[in-house]
C-alpha cells in the first residue's frame, strides 16, 4: 500500500539522519556510544512520522523538514533516557534492550540525554533549508514545548502524583504536558514548515491535542491488555507502581470510549483543515489502534 | 571606582533579569523553585559579566546582551547540578549551600537542569532587540559550546580521566571543553552581538582560549592554597579524588608561572582588538588574582 510505503520510507530516512548527525561529532567515542545507543534501540518515531506527515499533507519534500524531526527524536530519545533513570522510573529495559544506564552507567546516560537535548537544537539552528525567522520560530516552540512549561513539567507533576489519588483533570494535566506538548510540537513544526495558515494550525494544534491524550490512554490501556513481547517491557507496571491512570478513573470500558472519543474529535478537526491528510488519517488509525 | 561599579550594576541586572525570567513560569512550583535555587545560589557570574564586558567593548548597551547573558548562566547552572549529583561528583556543598539534589532530591534537581538548559534556549529564541539570523548564530554556538563537542564533551572526558594519570595535553582538553568552551562563547556571544568584525573576532576568540586556561589554572590552585570559607567548599578534594591538575602535573610553581604565561598571552590579544577593553582587562586581573 502506498501509505505504508511512504511512511516505512521516511523511518528509514529519519534513522539513517539520526545516525548521520552522530557520527561526524568531535567528542569522546562513550558519548557518541551512548547518544546513538538510545537514539538506534528502536521505536515507532512517531513524532518525526507525524511532522513528516503533516509536511506531506501541505504537499511539500520531505526534506526541508527531516531535521527538525530528527532534533525532536533526539529530544524524546534524551527524555527517555532521564525517566529511566534510578533516581526517576528506574526501568532497567526500554524496547526489550537494557536502559542506556545499564549499558553506559548513570553518569554517562545522563550527559547522554544532555548532549542528545543540547544538540537538537544544534540541528535545527543549522539548518540550511529554513529561513532565520521560522528556524527561530521553531527552536522556540521547541523549547517551549520540551521545557518547564512542556514536558519537564509534565514529568514533575507525574512524579509528584505518584502513589497518590489524583483528579482526572490533574492526569489530563500530566499527559498533555508530559507526552501531548511534544506530540503537538511535531504537528505544529509540520504545519509552519508547510506554510498553514493561521487557521488550519489552530485547528491542527487542537487536533493534536486530541490526538496526545488518545495516545496516552491506549497507553494506559495497552498497560493492562497488551503482549509484553511486543511492547518490549513488564504489563501491569502501572498498578504495581501506583500510578494513577485513565482505565484506573475511569474503568477500562470508561477508557476505551474516551478514546474513541478523542479520536472522533481528532479526525473531525482534521477534515476541517482541507488538506490532503491521507496520511495524518493513516497515523490516527495506527494510534488508536496499536499494540505496542 | 567607575568599572567596579558598572559589573556591579551588571551583576545585579543579570540576577535581577534571572528571576524575572522563572518567575512567570506556567509550571509546577518544584521546578520552577528548583530552578531558582541554583540560580539564586550566588557565584561569581564571571559568563554573563564576560558577555556584557565584551559588548561595553564595542560600546553597545547592555540591554542587547542581557537575554544571552541570562542563558549562559542557566547553561552554567544546569551543568553545576548535574556535575554534583551522586552518579558525578557526589558533592553536597555548593558556594557553602546544600546543593539542588541534597533540597529537591535527585530526580527533581536532574529535572530542574534539564528545565533551564531547554529554557535557555527558549531565552534566546524570544529575545526582541536581536534579528533572526544573529539569534540562529548565537543558539548554534552555544548549543556547539554546551553540547557533546563542547562542555559535556570534556565532563565526558573528565569522568573518564578519573583516577588515572593523565598527559598535560589531555588535561587540556579535558579544561578546553568542559570549562573553555562555554567562557569562549561568552566573549564570542558579546562580540557577534557588538558587531565585531571578523578580525576581531577571532582575536577574541584567541584571548578567550587563553583566559578560559587560566581559569582552570587558578582553580587549581585555589584547591591548594585557597580558603575554604571564601571558595564555598572543601579545598583539597582534587588531591583527595585523584584528580589530575596542573599543580600535579606541573608543580605548584609550575603552574604559577602557566597561569602568569597564559594571562600575558591573553593581554596581548586583547591588545590586538583595538577596541575600549577597559573592562575585560580588569576581569582579567581578577580572573589571574580571585580567591574563590
Amino acid at each position: 500500500m502506498k501509505i505504508q510505503s511512504l511512511l516505512r520510507q521516511y523511518k528509514t530516512q529519519i534513522e539513517q539522519q539520526l545516525t548521520a548527525y552522530i557520527e561526524p561529532l568531535q567528542a569522546p567515542e562513550t558519548i557518541k556510544e551512548a547518544m546513538l545507543y538510545s537514539l538506534q534501540a528502536g521505536g515507532k518515531r512517531i513524532r518525526p512520522l507525524l511532522l513528516l506527515a503533516t509536511l506531506h499533507a501541505f504537499r511539500k519534500p520531505m526534506d526541508i523538514g527531516i531535521s527538525v524531526a530528527c532534533a525532536l527524536e533526539m529530544i524524546h530519545t534524551y527524555s527517555l533516557i532521564h525517566d529511566d533513570l534510578p533516581s526517576m522510573d528506574n526501568d532497567d529495559l526500554r524496547r526489550g534492550k537494557p536502559t542506556n544506564h545499564k549499558v553506559f552507567g548513570e553518569a554517562n546516560a545522563i550527559l547522554a540525554g544532555d548532549a542528545l537535548l543540547t544538540y537538537a537544537f544544534q540541528v535545527i539552528a543549522d539548518d540550511k533549508n529554513t529561513s532565520p525567522d521560522v528556524k527561530v520560530r521553531l527552536i522556540s516552540e521547541l523549547a517551549k514545548a520540551a521545557g518547564p512549561e512542556g514536558m519537564v513539567g509534565g514529568q514533575v507533576a507525574d512524579l509528584e502524583g505518584e502513589g497518590k489519588t489524583i483528579s482526572l483533570q490533574q492526569l489530563e494535566y500530566i499527559h498533555r504536558h508530559k507526552t501531548g506538548k511534544l506530540l503537538q510540537y511535531s504537528i505544529r513544526a509540520g504545519a509552519i514548515l508547510g506554510g498553514a495558515t493561521e487557521q488550519q494550525l489552530t485547528l491542527l494544534t487542537a487536533f493534536a491535542d486530541y490526538l496526545g491524550l488518545a495516545f496516552q490512554i491506549r497507553d494506559d490501556i495497552l498497560d493492562i491488555e497488551g503482549e509484553e513481547q511486543k511492547i518490549g517491557k513488564k504489563i501491569g507496571s502501572d498498578v504495581e507502581n501506583d500510578k494513577s491512570t485513565y482505565p484506573a478513573l475511569l474503568t477500562l470500558d470508561g477508557a476505551k470510549r474516551k478514546l474513541r472519543d478523542h479520536m472522533t474529535e481528532a479526525r473531525t478537526l482534521l477534515e476541517q483543515t482541507e488538506i490532503d491528510a491521507s496520511l495524518l488519517h493513516y497515523i490516527c488509525d495506527l494510534i488508536e489502534t496499536r499494540d505496542h
